[in-house]
């Protein structure tokens, strides 16, 4: 079995890149003193939470209930729910915990906390609870300044709920691309969680964790102290998106589109492969970053970019591959004649990239491409030639 | 059951709704005198095309060959895989037609048909082959003036694969607004994909089919005479995309995503609910539209747009919720006082959407929607209050 032999589309998956990335975070959170629970929303895939927590990972964070259920299910027993609950979503939370799930879960409002409140005394239950802390104005949480904070507090500890600690997200990290700005923005999201923390406890109240991270804050703080533990998920795979925002290389995204030429539109410089919309998602993270690689960096296959070729249009099976600067290979080539065209690297993609031909299309946002596919294929770590495994993962909720 | 018990994020479908659009390309398609083949690939589920052939159509078209392989194990022999086939699938297709499946495949070069006839050959085994016309520069095809369109019929046709005809799909009606330009297109699409057909006939080949299609083409076509097949998918559902087209009505919109208000950033203006992009899907399809409804745009339990709320912003669990116009109807409150806020329903977004609120969300392309979820939940059809079914849909490759 080789990447010949695959079907196309195909979601792979680079393990030594992959177990690379789990190790620089690993380090990471060890040289900060922090406990990591790496995020498996990106993965959705056991085998590849088994490598992170072989490299020492202390449980698991997920965005929905299934991600729960399956990771319990898996032998994960550690998670913490990382959305605020909704209020119909308690007694599928019990359910697990009652199965022996240390499940945590997230509110922000005094609205959801009395709904856990109410369900914890009607089915005589103690819920672990986090509070969302809003530090960059990103989405959710409650400013570490506000008054409701303290309430929030209060009314979980009072009223039979476990009050764990403090939990936030810097999402406007995606936004950023230089490592100052990262690395203030790490400060801000660790002293506001923390200064949360503080307020809590100066309030008599509970406080024990003290929970952050982003992908590229985690890669840019320069201490956590006073944090208990970093979350970060799409690390293990990497992609375009966190290109751009500098905190990895193109040779690091460790998840690839395995994809096959089908067509071309010779005049127009247009390769046509069987990777869409469905394959890539419609995922566009990149299109106001520095470089906006369209639906995709085009690789060859050892996951080399050639040159400046991206995914430039997708339809819902075909991808449109071409140059990001609009040039018609074939256009230049027929212009300063084909010797010259064949010596610049030009040469008719038609001939270049015949029909069968096999590439490898880097991600612009590895949580949402992943999404796309039932499985991974992936070519495995070791020192011998690469063999390929299928790893399942799962959707829905 | 009703659509409170309904885990969420959720997709619903509306069978009435849906039985309408059905209806309406049913009967286009008669008024037009054209056979109608609907796409599957927009619910990739047995039970919606079971209604559309219920209705009359006449076979399917996918765009992949599991949908292939489930459909014709489903009971749907006669399909035609619109997508120009890798020579790494023909040993798939040739499975399937060896289990009785009639599914024609699509060509778009002279080296797609070598491999078409060179599989042929090493099998004994006569391939049903449609050749793709180019209509409107969108995508794949070739142009029904150039030489290669003969020369690709000759070749298939004289080593012993079937030629079926020519197919031909006008994406770029996506991009257009106005009756006029989309009953230009449409005709623009018949005469292009006729005069291929005409072309073939007269260098002595057989084009028996002459198969055209898109949702808006197919809804503004003043005549097809030539065409035996008219190919539309997403007008099963219909969604913002084709509203902003002009084919559809809200109101006709038959997919929505049930959604929980889980959380508020009450000063912004900003609902957060629990439909994020890995509900809607990444598809901003209306971003370049008249109207740009973000992620899509919200509705009451009954369907019915509140305002001008759309998901200005997703996260993958998480969806933000606010007025299109960027008001906050809170701030707006606090200005002008309560009172007259609530008279002129501005009131605080908090008290109007408490968390625990179920909303519903019409998504920009259903396609790309209905593929996050592994099912649907459907509102059936009949006189008496609807009931909830769930109908399963598959994904992959």
């Amino acid at each position: 079995m080789n990447l010949l032999d695959v079907s196309t589309p195909a979601a792979l998956i680079d393990e030594n890149r992959m177990l690379r990335n789990i190790a620089r975070m690993q380090q990471r959170a060890h040289a900060l003193g922090v406990r990591l629970r790496p995020h498996i929303k990106t993965s959705k895939c056991l085998e590849v939470a088994r490598r992170q927590q072989a490299a020492g990972a202390a449980g698991i964070t997920v965005s929905t209930l299934k991600e729960a259920e399956q990771f319990f299910a898996g032998g994960y027993p550690d998670i913490l729910y990382a959305v605020s609950i909704a209020p119909s979503k308690l007694a599928r939370a019990l359910a697990l915990r009652r199965q022996g799930c240390a499940l945590s879960i997230v509110v922000d409002s005094m609205a959801a906390a009395q709904a856990v409140v109410d369900c914890g005394r009607a089915e005589a239950h103690a819920f672990d609870v986090m509070i969302e802390i809003d530090c960059d104005g990103h989405r959710s949480g409650v400013s570490p300044e506000h008054a409701e904070l303290i309430e929030i507090g209060g009314l979980l500890h009072r009223n039979g709920a476990r009050l764990r600690g403090v939990m936030t997200h810097a999402g406007s990290s995606y936004d950023l691309d230089n490592p100052q700005a990262l690395e203030r923005l790490a400060e801000q999201e660790r002293s506001r969680c923390v200064r949360a923390a503080e307020r809590l406890r100066a309030a008599g109240l509970p406080c024990a964790e003290v929970s952050v991270g982003s992908t590229p804050t985690a890669l840019s703080a320069a201490n956590l102290r006073g944090v208990t533990e970093l979350r970060a998920g799409v690390y293990v795979f990497f992609d375009l998106v966190m290109a751009n925002v500098g905190v990895c290389a193109l040779s690091e995204v460790a998840l690839s589109i395995l994809t096959t030429v089908i067509g071309h539109q010779a005049e127009k410089g247009w390769v046509i492969v069987d990777a869409g919309w469905m394959a890539a998602s419609r995922d566009r993270g990149t299109q106001r970053q520095n470089i906006d690689y369209g639906y995709g960096a085009v690789c060859d296959l050892d996951c080399n970019p050639i040159e400046d070729f991206i995914l430039s249009g997708a339809n819902q099976e075909h991808g449109i591959m071409s140059r990001r600067d609009g040039r018609a290979p074939d256009a230049i080539g027929s212009a300063i004649g084909c010797a010259t065209a064949c010596a610049t690297g030009q040469a008719g993609i038609v001939e270049r990239f015949p029909i069968g031909t096999r590439l490898r299309v880097l991600p612009n946002h590895a949580c949402a491409t992943g999404a796309q596919f039932p499985e991974y294929q992936v070519l495995t770590a070791g020192d011998s030639a690469p063999a390929l495994q299928t790893w399942s993962r799962f959707y829905g909720w």
